[in-house]
Formats: C-alpha cells, structure tokens, sequence
C-alpha cells in the first residue's frame, strides 16, 4: 500500500443510503480528503452532492482515482458491483464492504481483489437506526460506536493500520478485530436475532389495541420491528447457520419460561427470572 | 364519598418503593395536600421521610386520617394488608392499588372493601424503570405517562373521578379506563412479554462474547432483562392465562421465521419482515 496521506486522499463510497451517506458525511466532517460517491438512485446522489455529503458524483468506472473504495450495499449488489467494477480500480487500493454479514463477502472478493492487487477488508460499523435512506444520514452516526473489521491472513497490515485509524479519526470509539465467521455467528445474536424477536412480536393481535398500555419496554421490544425488509431479508439468507442457532436458542428459554408458568412453579419462574437479571447485570459492569 | 379539597386532604401512600416512592414525590410536588407514607423496611421510610416524599410515617393502624390510601406492593402482599387493616380506615375512603396485575386484586378486595364502606379501584401507572426501590423513584416518572383505572358497576362515578383528575393534576398525560380483565389481557402483552423475552434473549451463550457486537437493537432486546425477579414471578403467576397466550403467539411467529430462513425462501422472509414493518409503521402514525 502507498497511500501517503501528503498526497490528499481520495475516498470513493459507493451506495449512499444510511450507513454510505453518514459514512461519507463523517469523512467529509472529520477528515481532509476529497469524498466522491456514487449511488444507483440518481435522486439519492444527487441529494449528496447538494448536501455536500460528497465532493462529486464518480461514476464506478472511474473510481480508479480513489484510494480507498468504501461499499455500502446489499451483500449480493456488493458482489455483483466489484466484479463487474475490479477492472476500473488501482493497484493499491483499499476496498472495504459496510454490509452487515462478512463470511459471504470475504469468500467471494478477497482472493478476487487480491489478484487485480486490490486489498479487500470486510467491516461493519455498528450502528444503524430503525430508518434507511439517504435522508437520515448523519455525520456523527458513528460517534463512540464499535467499528468491526475482519481481516485475515491475506490482510496486508499497514492497509488494516491506515483504515482502522481513520475510522477513529471520524468517532468510532472502539475498532473490534474478529474473523468473519465470527462476526456472523455475534451479529446473528446482538442484531439479527432482535429484528427477528422485535418483528414477531408486533404481530400478536393484542398489538393492533395497545394504546394506553404501552409502557417503555413495549417500545424497546418492538423498535426495530420498523426494518428494510429487503436488506434484512438477504443478510438473513446469508447467515442462515448462526441465526437459526439463536432463534432456536430463544425459543428454548422462552419454554423454559412457560413451562415453569404453567406449572404455577414459583420457585423455578424465580430462578429464571434471576438468572436473566444476573447475567444481564454482570454483563453490564 | 365526601372529599372537600378545602378541608386538606391527605394521602397515604403505602410501599415506598420505585412506584409508590415516585407516587409520593409527584404528589408532594403537584398537590398540597399532606402525603404520609409507610413501608415495611425501615430504612427506607426514613429515606422517604428525610427526602420529604412524605410528610411524615403513619402506621397502618393510623391510615384512619387519610381520605385516600394508595398500595404500591406486591399483590400478594397487599392482600394481605387490606385484609388486615381494613378495621383501621375510615368510611368512604378511597383505596386504589398500583401493582401491574388487576383482576386477582379488584375480586380479592372490591367487596371486603365495599362492605367496609371503602371504595377499592384498580389502578396500573404505565411507568416504570429497569430498577426498582425508593432511591430511584422520581417526582416526575409519570410525565406524560398512561394511567390505567379499572372501574366496575361497584364504582362511584365522583370518587373515579376524583382520582383521574388527581392523577392528571400529578403528570399522567392520558387516563385509560378498562375493565381488570383487559387490563391483564393487555398488559400480557406489552409489558410481561417483553420482560420474558429479554430475559430469555439474554440467556444465549454468544451474550458473554458480545463485546465490540452491540448496537441499538441489543440494548434494547435486553434492557428489562435486569428485573425485580421476586415481584414479576408474582406477577406472572397472577396472569398465567393471558401470559401463556402471548408466549404461544409469539414462539409461533418466530417459528414462521425459522422455517422460511431454513428453507431458504427469500420470498416468504421478505413478506414476514414487510408485514411486521408495515404493522409496527401503521400502530407508530
């Protein structure tokens, strides 16, 4: 990697929806280099430009002027876009995926990148909000939030060096290094499982008459039930494995539960209910 | 029921912790009238005693002096209070209870109350934390709140309204009227569920390696995981019926998920997922 920062940097982001468009309006907010964008919604990049979000629209063909390439798309757009694009990109340069699962990404674009001497790293900001779009994107998203990347043996590690220091430059407050099997296996817990949990949830048929009883955790259980059917739809396909390992994982605690309810055992409701406390407040220290 | 507001009433609150403790400092703060109070810990009647939540500790023996006595404790227990000390209170007394359960409460008490000349009435404030006791209570929990009141034919129509615009003057920003039956209906829903599911959400093995893995939607799946174990185990024995609904309901709908992930079937995810979102987006509006 050659990247001299001297040189003024050029940062290209491509697909400019909540996690593209705040990624690209932090690195305008917090950094120095020139942010070009590009996006399939000629509306949404014309929006970016507007706003200032990115220096100018570049086209994919010439992201060749980029020396850092951040994607923010869904997995299989991901991989369609870098195969059809590889041929356009610089020796040297650094190519980084945002979406939300990692094994697919790496599997598919390391060695691909590798060969047309590009650097593929998968990451994952871990932030994100019950909306999607452009229009809710915001510079200071990623303020204190946990930055996952996943290299590998293949990982040239002045690449890894340069681009974990820039997301502590723009408000990451911590850089999480893991594999990508084991981003997808934690992910499937801390934030695909609860859009699962939170979209069952909403469908009983006493939602449809809660107002006036709804009381904060109401609210909490059932925020992110507001999703991207789509992209979740397609990071769930591709982390099939860990996610039913969790859905089946919830349901025998929650049989746990009603077993001990139903059996009107006291003693046995008690000690579930103060073990979900315990570890819940242990993992909280 | 004979109040005159001119002649200074007060108000005895029983069981100061996080409800009936925030429950004596709103009235404190939104009422003149005199606030005494009791609770069978006495460290923390002192508490609430030198914080001026109340004015003074009054035994049950003395609530006799309070034209309106509010039970903020456990159902079993507060049973047992009323049946105790209902010798002691005067006549046209109005006793209303807060605990999160109300049909075992309104048939246990509304007749011994009613030949006894004091008027029992239902009540849940639709507030609360995920912590409990007086040293988090707070005058000003209710801001805005839902409080549920659940009236029967048995119920003077001056002393239910008596207690809905107290309830008003003190914060509540909505009064829900409904039967105990619906009430426990209801609240199986939007608060029991969500304190079972976070508890069961927690107990998943990946929970002890989720740090640098959590956004939003963890901390939200898992806020109420940190309960009051002994007070929802009553609580959820008292509801055993609509509780066990809810959980059937729900580990159905999960099992909807699962089998559209495990077969692979993009199409039915897609349309579990939109169903959940529009419903979540059309009960938001």
């Amino acid at each position: 990697m050659e990247i001299n920062e001297s040189q003024g940097l050029s940062v290209g982001v491509v697909g400019l929806g909540l996690i593209g468009g705040s990624m690209a309006k932090a690195l305008q907010k917090y950094t120095t280099y020139q942010i070009y964008g590009w996006d399939i919604d000629s509306q949404t990049a014309q929006m970016a430009v507007e706003q200032g979000a990115v220096d100018r629209l570049v086209p994919p063909q010439e992201l060749g002027s980029c020396q850092v390439i951040l994607t923010a798309m869904y997995p299989q757009q991901t991989v369609n876009f870098v195969k059809e694009n590889l041929v356009y990109f610089q020796k040297g340069t650094i190519l980084m995926d945002l979406c939300g699962v990692k094994r697919y990404l790496v599997d598919q674009l390391t060695d691909l990148c590798g060969e047309a001497g590009v650097t593929f790293i998968g990451g994952h900001p871990m932030a994100g909000k019950e909306c999607w779009g452009f229009a809710d994107s915001n510079p200071d998203l990623f303020q204190k939030a946990s930055m996952i990347v996943t290299p590998d043996e293949r990982t040239p590690k002045d690449a890894l060096t340069f681009m974990e220091n820039l997301f502590l430059q723009i408000g990451f407050g911590r850089i999480t290094r893991t594999t990508a099997a084991d981003h997808d296996s934690m992910i499937a817990f801390t934030s695909q499982l609860a859009h699962i949990v939170s979209s069952a949830y909403i469908k009983s048929p006493r939602a449809q008459k809660h107002a006036g009883f709804s009381a904060g955790s109401y609210k909490d259980l059932t925020r992110v039930a507001k999703l991207n059917p789509q992209m979740w739809t397609e990071l769930f396909l591709e982390n099939q494995d860990d996610l039913i390992d969790e859905i089946d994982e919830i349901i025998v605690h929650l049989d746990e539960y009603r077993e001990a309810i139903a059996n009107h055992d006291g003693e046995r409701l008690y000690q579930l209910l103060d073990e979900g406390r315990r570890i819940k407040e242990e993992l909280d220290q």
